[in-house]
């Protein structure tokens, strides 16, 4: 159906609305118009990474993992799953006559904020700190979701909008000022890309942007809907158009904070404040016309989705049985094996079980459900933890020892206990293994969302980069042991690892590998894959927080690996193979690079070619090389291949102070590699990348 | 070592002693007396089922679970495995330096308290509502533990001495009253046989007896080491002591509590109470000489256990190693097959995985590893829940849906959801399913102890014997799908089951099975095992608790199967199993009884020949025949045996209303059959189970 066809049909159908029905469909949990047989409707829902809060659900790495993937097509897929699985699941609830939050086709995700600061709780949702990356995996994730049938699978949301990224703690309050470069250059592509892509809907941020709240924002407003022509809809994000009035106090009552929203064009309210819509018509505050308005953008898309009207939607025949089902079981798992970064190997993987003996398995979340999932997650039918992949594999052939070594922050696991009462049988279990996997990070209840039961660490941001001190007691604890050991760290941000860099023999990055994802890392340590994931942030020192601009500041100087002039722990783009793959030519136009890659190593691998640009001319260019082009490839031992890789058209252009986009100096140099040109590792830099210089 | 011996040392070490060290070491956290090469030592450590709260360790099924097996040969090698990871993990954690808590050789296990009430939260870690069986299965778990070596493999410990049963809101304060028939016929009996198995300690109850609190009560004192010669030392349940003057005001200070204590022979305070002992010296409450008895009590069982003196323990060789080992896992595994219970079967189960389609496996405790451990738990190194060994055994054969259906006992899972979030969820995989597996029940949260984290419902109590409301909607939506459907139970105590006992096909009963009891459960139900456990509680209805003495009252007036004169949902000693066994022929004297067993079912099967007496002619005698034999046995299809079983000499006794035990009128009649013959079921009754009448 086309956009306009449903247009038509939905102010057809809207015409035939009292006011007041008219009004009540502007709520997230939007009644049922009985006489129109218009059902009821709760436009709330999640699919982050598989449908989130709503049940049985296939569970994929977090966003961040997958960005880790850097495989827009995978990701697509993935989409394209989860949006069949919300159709299964809206199917069979509907047809019991559950039409709750959570079981409806509208998915408020992807969130495509950009991952400024490393202390941002919800960094994990996003794809990471580059616009580039973020644009490409964000359009790629919506049009998994969206489909490209008949009617919408599911509608997809862009979020949030725009410029949002922390402080938690003061996001109901908190006015990011970002300036017009920063905006055009960092925060507003992603954006700008998933309009284009046709996403249909956007959702406003909590917090204000330099001034105007951002579900009312008319400077916003007019970049979405005038600037890039977006048709769809716009919910706020949820009681932010309460903070109005109670938080940022740019209103003074409810009614003029929905007056405000409501004209400014945010269609939907998640919340209640659009409870009083017919207050503020009655006022006058508000035209009959504002909410007619937003009533038929939002009949639209329900109209798009095929749930209302005659002819149904095409997804009308997915069954229940979609959910969960085999294919995307598999999905699953090849994203896992995908997203895990190894960021250290001094040879000791991948191990072999037959030459193990003792394996012995530590850490807090090395069997915990938690560090599998990351947040706005669903509920999967199988977890598998780090030490249930190690179990699986080794049986029969190693034995395998576990200890839980430490509470995941408390200083005690036992409350009547001394502190530290695990690092004694952690050290009885290295002494007693010939390797030890240690099993260190994060969870949901250390990184988050402000406000989630559970998560009370300053408000779900992360203080400093460091592992709580109950970990890091524990890495030190074993490392004294002496055994060869691997860090595995599941974290869906930036930690400062420089501890087990310097002293774990290999250090394996497995952020929130979904529920099965356990079997996967398992996989990638015994060599049963490679690993093959990049970094989509730079993982910083902890003392680097001393050199990033303050939490609050929104200012990209100083940060991100575009901007950043220290050196990292990790660079973004860094990610190493149990190969050894290089780039052994290059030469580009401005449409494509063309390049040969080879795999001198002893085993097949997938890896990431990664195309780097730098403006050498102009000085509205960012100081370091930019993401401009990237692609997944295998190679088996001795393989070459030969490559052509798209070029982003933007990257030949540059922001200046205006924010406006102009051509660049029309002197470039395009790097070519498996990470970025800065990175400080023997991987990334010397024989096995090359660049070019170009000229316009 | 022997007594004597240990004694000797015991009185030559304490005698080195300042009082104020002697003072020191009556603390459950005794320090070190260097000068005297006495280490740290913490008395507190658990074992109910499984070395619990000090790290990773074989998890054995609740002991509720384990009572069910009857089978003490089984409880007994349980135990021994269960002391010697103990001695494993001290040998091991010493050495690093850590003598914590829960990492010591003194075991607070078992609890022998008889389950009364089905209301009370404890009821899970006794050995069920019989004073003969909790005797024999209490001796059973000393032995184990204890070993027959050269010197203690650990201590064990009997509690709560005595007459302790909730309620748990009242524990601090509430006076149990229990007339001297009931103390002697009831209550009493599993101590005094603990005693005479040589357990090494005794712990007092929080509450007071008859007027006297159980940790400084005469009357019980001079039953314990009196009448029945007590050796051992005795340990005040933690912060009992203190309760003596907060809650229980029978003292007026700390001093006042230490000096009632000690003199009562309290040798050993969990909690900080007897810091006061010098205190209670200096003002001369207590004497020197009541320090050093205890003292030397204590130090005589330092020395029984081999951790002082030169010449060490037998098992100061014991490996880390032997922690989750092969073997014990392997006993954990026969354990939870053993210890579940069929409680309905109209011939679903046992299930074929090649005729099965598509199982539906639904409910909050499917996928629940807490409903696997009950309370006082280690830590496993792997959970095997009921979902994942559903999982694993159809894998292959059958597509496995789920649905967790409910929130243990919240109204919904999601906080902003309806009532009732997940129930279209549970009709749509029932109805997509062609049978059903509804895992319902309670977990630690729910039945559990005062005072524990999250235990908030009524103290650690249930208020009644039905499932949480959110479950018994879930077993009404998903049994209206009308699919074959079996109800999987995971509790520790008497749960009205009476809608699925009509509705559903079968019904299992798997306690908190252990960690990997999901996979015993899911072999019972495709029949790779039958079951074979039976009942160590009554199973009343709901309306029982009408008929039952108040909660505070401890009258076995109408309580218990000895006593109750209604009729149970489900009898003590009710199991079915897949074979069919009878009781073909039996004769007896007062020694033994002699029967012929056959299976003429289809399945070889265990089964638990059970023999039950009445006293026909004595005005004192219970009601109802009482168990006084049991016997496991394993009978192929066809097979028949000839057995010989003890008989219990007690049981041709009674007590009279004076508390004596005499000898009962010389009228019995005898029965013998599979569940106790008050049993209102076919495969208990008529032609399966015999009964013979007796003379003196």
């Amino acid at each position: 159906m086309t956009r306009e066809r449903a247009r038509e049909l939905a102010e057809e159908l809207v015409s035939l609305m009292t006011v007041e029905e008219r009004a009540g469909q502007l709520r997230f949990d939007a009644p049922a118009i009985e006489r129109l047989g218009v059902p009821a409707y709760n436009w709330w829902n999640e699919a982050l990474h598989g449908v989130a809060r709503g049940g049985t659900a296939t569970s994929f790495p977090q966003a961040i993992g997958m960005a880790a993937m850097f495989d827009d097509a995978l990701l697509e897929e993935i989409a394209a799953a989860i949006s069949t699985e919300a159709r299964a699941k809206y199917n069979a609830l509907s047809a019991e006559g559950d039409r709750d939050i959570y079981h409806g086709l509208t998915m408020w995700s992807p969130n495509i904020n950009i991952f400024r600061d490393p202390r941002w709780g919800r960094g994990h949702e996003t794809y990471g700190e580059d616009p580039y990356l973020t644009a490409r995996l964000g359009v790629a994730f919506v049009r998994g979701l969206q489909g490209e049938g008949k009617t919408l699978r599911t509608a997809a949301c862009a979020k949030h909008f725009a410029v949002h990224s922390g402080p938690e703690a003061l996001r109901h309050s908190f006015d990011a000022a970002a300036t017009a470069k920063d905006m055009e250059e960092t925060y507003l592509p992603a954006f700008r890309a998933l309009v284009g892509a046709g996403v249909e809907a956007v959702m406003g941020a909590y917090n204000r942007t330099n001034g105007e709240p951002c579900c009312a924002s008319a400077a916003l407003m007019k970049k979405l809907r005038g600037d890039w022509g977006f048709q769809g809809h716009f919910v706020s994000d949820c009681w932010a158009i309460r903070d109005f009035h109670e938080q940022h106090r740019i209103t003074a009552s409810p009614v003029e904070s929905v007056s405000l929203a409501l004209k400014a064009g945010c269609d939907l309210n998640c919340g209640c404040t659009y409870e009083h819509v017919l207050h503020a018509l009655e006022l006058g505050k508000i035209g009959e016309e504002d909410i007619t308005r937003s009533a038929v953008r939002l009949f639209t898309t329900r109209f798009l989705l095929g749930t209302l009207g005659e002819e149904g939607s095409e997804y009308d025949a997915v069954p229940y049985t979609a959910v969960e089902c085999e294919a995307h079981l598999a999905l699953a798992h090849r994203a896992a094996l995908e997203s895990c970064v190894l960021l250290k190997n001094d040879g000791l993987l991948p191990l072999d079980p037959a030459r193990c003996g003792t394996i012995g398995v530590i850490g807090p979340n090395a069997n915990s459900r938690a560090a599998l999932i990351g947040n706005y997650h669903g509920t999967a039918s199988r977890y598998v933890t780090v030490l249930e992949g190690v179990q699986d594999l080794a049986a029969g052939k190693c034995r395998v020892l576990y200890s839980e070594g430490c509470a995941l922050s408390k200083d005690r696991v036992e409350p009547l206990a001394q502190p530290g009462d695990r690092l004694a049988e952690a050290a009885a279990v290295a002494k007693n293994s010939d390797v030890v996997l240690l099993v260190l990070g994060l969870d949901e209840t250390l990184e988050g969302e402000e406000g989630d039961t559970g998560n009370s660490y300053y408000s779900g941001d992360k203080e400093d980069l460091l592992l709580p001190e109950s970990q890091r007691l524990l890495l030190e604890r074993v490392l004294d042991a002496g055994k060869p050991t691997a860090v595995i760290l599941t974290a869906g941000s930036a930690i400062d690892l420089s501890a087990a860099q310097e002293r774990a023999n290999a250090v394996l990055l497995s952020w929130y590998p979904g529920a099965g994802g356990g079997r996967a890392v398992a996989e990638l340590l015994f060599g049963e894959a490679s690993p093959s994931g990049k970094l989509p942030v730079t993982f910083y020192k902890n003392e680097a927080l001393e050199e990033l601009p303050d939490f609050t500041d929104y200012s990209m100087a100083n940060r991100t690996y575009r901007y950043y002039g220290g050196t990292p722990l990790y660079p973004f783009g860094y990610g190493l193979t149990y190969g050894r793959c290089s780039v052994v030519s290059l030469a580009a136009n401005r449409q494509a690079a063309r390049l040969t890659v080879r795999n001198d190593g002893a085993r097949g691998t997938d890896d990431v070619v990664e195309l780097y640009l730098r403006d050498e001319g102009s000085p509205f260019a960012p100081p370091n090389p930019v993401l401009c082009g990237f692609r997944r490839i295998h190679l088996e031992p001795g393989e070459e291949r030969t490559l052509e890789i798209a070029l982003d058209a933007d990257a030949f252009t540059v922001v200046n102070d205006a924010g406006e986009r102009v051509p660049g100096s029309g002197r470039w140099r395009l790097y070519a590699g498996f990470g970025a040109p800065d990175a400080r590792t023997e991987a990334l830099t010397g024989e096995r990348a090359r660049s070019v210089a170009m000229m316009q």
